[in-house]
């Protein structure tokens, strides 16, 4: 399993991916899943991915190689010729849908999954930051203002703190931190979720410097904020009255 | 969807089921889903279900008539007549299983679900309270101390405040509120979980009054939880620092 989670608010763009993989719960590795593909002057496209790690391999090297134009003669396409974001999600979706079929062919037979997803982002010249996400069959939906965030794998144990605490107007540097809280609740609940975290930060202002890190198993800020979080809870808990129907007990 | 939660503590056991059910999203209708099977003195069983509502109803059908014996002449196996919890858990696996397997006959080759689990919950004569979860297949397993919950249903949003609060030491009225904000938790994120809520609290001693209760969609209690319950984490998630690695943005 794997959580990914992708934010996007007026000052910009979050994508936080664990690296936890496992085939089975007795052969666990870590796998970076958040790639920068494209990282040059006007050019910027990140990929986190959960699901099928062998899809997903393949998917990104049909993109490295450039997908097959289908006509003669013609050059492959390629991620770099790709003039904007709408257009790189189509080709990721087409190298995701075209790995997936191709392995799933291989996969018949057996109870193994060929799932995968994906979150796309970055930004092309001038156009404003864009984040998809990218279904195996290929598809794509946009990340909108009215749900600043998108999610990828183990979803469920850390979706309430972001419906609760992400709008438009967040920080970036909230955002980061409703991310990390988000992952805190998902680790205790999911063992196939764990640190290391990799997480890049892009400011709208394409003259701000973009972030790029790796929290790993011993981060200090990481280990404060879930020891926080932790208390805080308890702390909240306590402060609610219990039900009036429930005599002290 | 359903969520239901069973809480298994020294003081006693609290079972919460909401009354939501869907057959599509644009067919949502209310059904009890907390069922008080046995309540007369020194009988007490409760079955929350979660799934199929047809196999439900099935094999609580089943059980109200009796399960055929097998043998020719002799009398079909009642609840009323097991001598401990553990002899209820074990007629109530086969009811369901019995129910799935017969329903499931009918639905092959369409896409409907059969699939169903139950919360057990009570207690026969002097043996402590028993807490159960009964999965389609008719096997169970009994709740513990170490992790003094069960769910069945959409259970993944409303989990992580459960691993943080609960212990085998709190108390019944605290048990319930946790259960409620876990009910929060999940109704937020998942449009299929909803109010009414259906609620039972038995204390572990025998001489204390059991509790039941519905709480309607307008209940104030619950209105209060949950306002509370938003406000409180919008302070706790603002009381924990920014990461070190954002400029301020």
């Amino acid at each position: 399993m794997t959580y990914c989670v992708g934010i996007r608010v007026d000052k910009g763009m979050v994508i936080i991916a664990d690296t936890r993989t496992n085939a089975g719960i007795d052969n666990i590795s870590i796998y970076k899943k958040l790639h920068v593909v494209e990282d040059e002057p006007g050019r910027l496209v990140v990929i986190a991915s959960a699901g099928s790690l062998s899809v997903t391999q393949s998917a990104l090297s049909l993109l490295a190689e450039g997908m097959p134009s289908g006509e003669e003669g013609a050059p492959p396409r390629r991620l770099a010729d790709c003039a904007t974001m709408f257009r790189v999600a189509q080709l990721t979706g087409e190298a995701v849908s075209c790995a997936r079929k191709a392995i799933s062919v291989t996969l018949e037979g057996t109870r193994i999954n060929a799932g995968v997803s994906l979150l796309l982002g970055g930004r092309i010249g001038d156009e404003p930051l864009k984040l998809y996400l990218i279904y195996g069959e290929g598809n794509f939906i946009e990340c909108q203002p009215d749900s600043p965030y998108l999610q990828i794998g183990e979803l469920k144990y850390g979706k309430p703190i972001l419906d609760r605490a992400l709008d438009w107007d967040t920080s970036l540097a909230e955002a980061v931190k409703v991310g990390l809280i988000s992952f805190d609740s998902t680790m205790r609940s999911n063992l196939s979720v764990g640190l290391p975290f990799d997480l890049i930060v892009v400011p709208s202002d394409p003259a701000a410097p973009t972030v790029k890190r790796r929290l790993e198993v011993d981060d200090d800020y990481f280990a404060d904020l879930s020891r926080r979080w932790g208390q805080l809870m308890n702390e909240a808990r306590m402060a609610i009255p219990a039900p009036g129907f429930m005599t002290p007990g």
